[in-house]
């Protein structure tokens, strides 16, 4: 699993959150609180919107603790909305390309998650790629296949609707082919100017995610970034939530998997 | 392109052949004399026989003039049977996954040379690998494909048969959607015991190899570790090599890809 | 503080002890029992006995969990005599040259603990380093000055009283100049024949430092490898142990700083 | 030795100088056409000013043009002053600590040049450093050092002079107990504001320095970035400069060793 967190508002440092808080991404990268791994230390990642039409991403494989390029970065960039995230691999090496958030042309994804039965299922994942986006593969994670699966699906026109066919045909591959539990998944998208997050599992194990609305901007956050719990919402399983501007709104995100349907019917 | 050589014969110490030499692999990791490239800096890789059963691989994304830990270890380790290459990406990312050689139980492989339009066929190059051999998969690189495709072909009982079947495989893919020059080839393989080494391009222009008798034993090489070419023969092109105990052998090296039997018929 | 352990008997394997254990040194990186830091991630380190004169290191900057190559050189390599080390920075950079062992000529080195305000007395602990070894000093920690402090001191010929003296000479420099606690000290070197281990505070706080003879040898460990602690004798503060051959021999282990002596007249 | 550009003036994007122009800084990391080592891929760093009070550093020890960060970054990164430099180690490890530009407090500092014999006259330049300064020694380069020393010299109040007593003083080290060539020395230097850069050796070598008036500020680089020289300045030998706003003023840099001022008397 992994832990992360974004922003989205007015123009902030990003150290602010990714370091200077009681329980900053930084310290869930040593001591996450939340969550099945307190060690968060197999690479790490940022997405920021500059004044450019994509996001600049930053990877690299240290722990976030020690990585010196890190603490400058977020010090001397201010941007409106970021991604940020510490990893801790389920299987797949630590190497730059394994590192979130991954990125297609304006969007930008982080996951906290697992699909069961990875190893087992990996070749038809990256056979479910669009083969215009293959070029966009370049790791090996679970995470960035939902990813690129998630542009086939019309992420453009339909961002929360396209994810949630995404985790679908990810989770039905899963059920057939992997092992329990077949899809846990919190993750954090955007296209520079909304940002979405989303929480599911196939079980009862929804990774946590959670939300605080500041005066200027929404922060969304894998565990809350202090002990002052009051200002944080956790986001229920089986949402997503989208910020726009000044206002947040909630949907549900229910993948329904053709089994399911089966089962209903 | 890259730069390797291997050794096959008595036991020596690595660093014998990777750095102590005139135009040693470290060498021609700054300044390779033959070949596009003269920089193979984009990482690097060993593979040496020990006494276990399988070999043992030590790769690093630095180039190889710079990495300490290079230095030590070639200089501490002998083996009768070892594989070393630098590399020069031809498009795909520095990472310890795309360093060559690749390993799968008791075999090894590293190949100099590339798939022309890598990126248009690489999804298909992926569907082309032997599902129980995906988790094999671990980086991006045509050549770490071709050498599971050719474990597909029947590598274990048929070496240098099942890399031509392979090749011809990566070829035809690449003339059917990739681009000119569709292939070209030389690598190096082994399962321990014997080892093995192909030349092959679907042009005029084959990737260098060559190969050098010694009194105790083999080195093949992309380029002659000394200007004193007498002692090396360059291999031609459309032939592999055989070493076992102290014999070499040659065998035609002829991929017939489909296209090609219809224009011969 | 750092987790560290050595071997010295008939020739094993390292990843018998470095990974293969209840409480190998690998699952000491993540999740140590004793000592102020459960996570060792800052990096790790191997030096072994080969054949060569000097003895090989290996040395990176990756927690050890995620290191494939430590994988690969533990299960392949075995040797008589081997030091293993993983690293929690008490403030240096996380790089290789900052990463224990440290080698100079036939000797190696490693140590778990500080001296008290290093970076106030970092530039008075260069100048204590022996002109002619300085060029063996490529990091910045207190731990690589000491046992090159300890090589001027005479290692060769006393190996416990140089290193006595050194660290004598460094808790005295930190009480002029550093901060409390002055000095933590629990390191093992050896020459390649004999290895040697001392535990020592200035003040009640030495670092865990334990041993178990085994039928074939000597494991000197921060912490048992395994919970049946009946096996494993803890050194006790100011002792020094010393194996060779199937012999472990005892010594005091008490660097007397000036002050101390005057406080004792 | 190493190469290097800088930028002052009117906002622009790094990518702009560091990639897009013929003879890019990052062209020059594989294919520097002037200066003895065509090949500088031991590292790489970039110091930019931003809104904060002290310049933002990114550093790494890849070869620039297999960075995937740097490319990130100076795509998304507008400044009015940056500094950016490729190195080729004069022997020192490949490590992030090694990587010009140097910082301290408002300060940015790069170097192309080295002192004669650095390995025997490094325990003296330690010493040289201000005490005080002695927590920003984090690596191991004589360049690194010059900067410190040149701090202890004075550098907030009198840039160009202070610099050029550290380099006499440096150099004055190297006649006594170095080696030939006693100094090279091609720098350049920020306080955020105005830039600096000097040309200077002790023999007749130089390293190359040039610089272009642009309309909207000043390049400074090691060599011209195109091939139309016509637009470029080289400074000569003995010589510093200094732009600060749109004017650029030049300055005699004669560093008088001691034993220069004897043979003069």
């Amino acid at each position: 699993m992994c832990r992360f967190l974004a922003w989205a508002g007015a123009k902030r440092y990003l150290d602010e959150l990714v370091l200077n808080q009681e329980q900053s991404l930084v310290i869930q990268s040593r001591n996450a609180l939340i969550g099945k791994t307190p060690i968060n230390a197999d690479g790490f990642g940022l997405a920021w919107c500059s004044e450019r039409e994509t996001p600049c991403f930053y990877k690299d494989t240290n722990p976030a603790w020690s990585d010196a390029n890190l603490k400058q970065l977020t010090h001397h960039t201010r941007s409106h909305l970021f991604l940020a995230h510490v990893r801790a691999s389920t299987g797949t090496a630590t190497s730059r390309n394994n590192c979130h958030p991954f990125g297609v042309g304006k969007w930008s994804f982080m996951h906290n998650g697992q699909a069961g039965g990875h190893d087992r299922i990996r070749q038809e994942l990256d056979g479910m790629i669009p083969p215009d986006l293959y070029s966009h593969r370049l790791g090996a994670t679970e995470s960035e296949a939902i990813f690129l699966i998630a542009h086939g699906e019309g992420l453009d026109i339909d961002p929360i609707g396209a994810m949630e066919r995404a985790v679908q045909r990810v989770e039905d591959l899963s059920r057939r082919r992997g092992t329990m539990p077949y899809l846990r998944f919190a993750a954090c998208w955007s296209d520079g100017d909304r940002l979405f997050a989303a929480r599911y599992a196939s079980d009862r194990f929804a990774p946590s995610l959670h939300y605080k609305a500041c005066k200027d901007g929404f922060i969304i956050s894998s565990e809350p970034l202090d002990a002052n719990s009051g200002e944080w919402t956790e986001i229920p399983a089986n949402t997503a939530i989208e910020t726009r501007g000044g206002a947040l709104t909630s949907h549900a995100f229910e993948p329904k998997a053709p089994h399911h349907r089966a089962e209903v019917a």
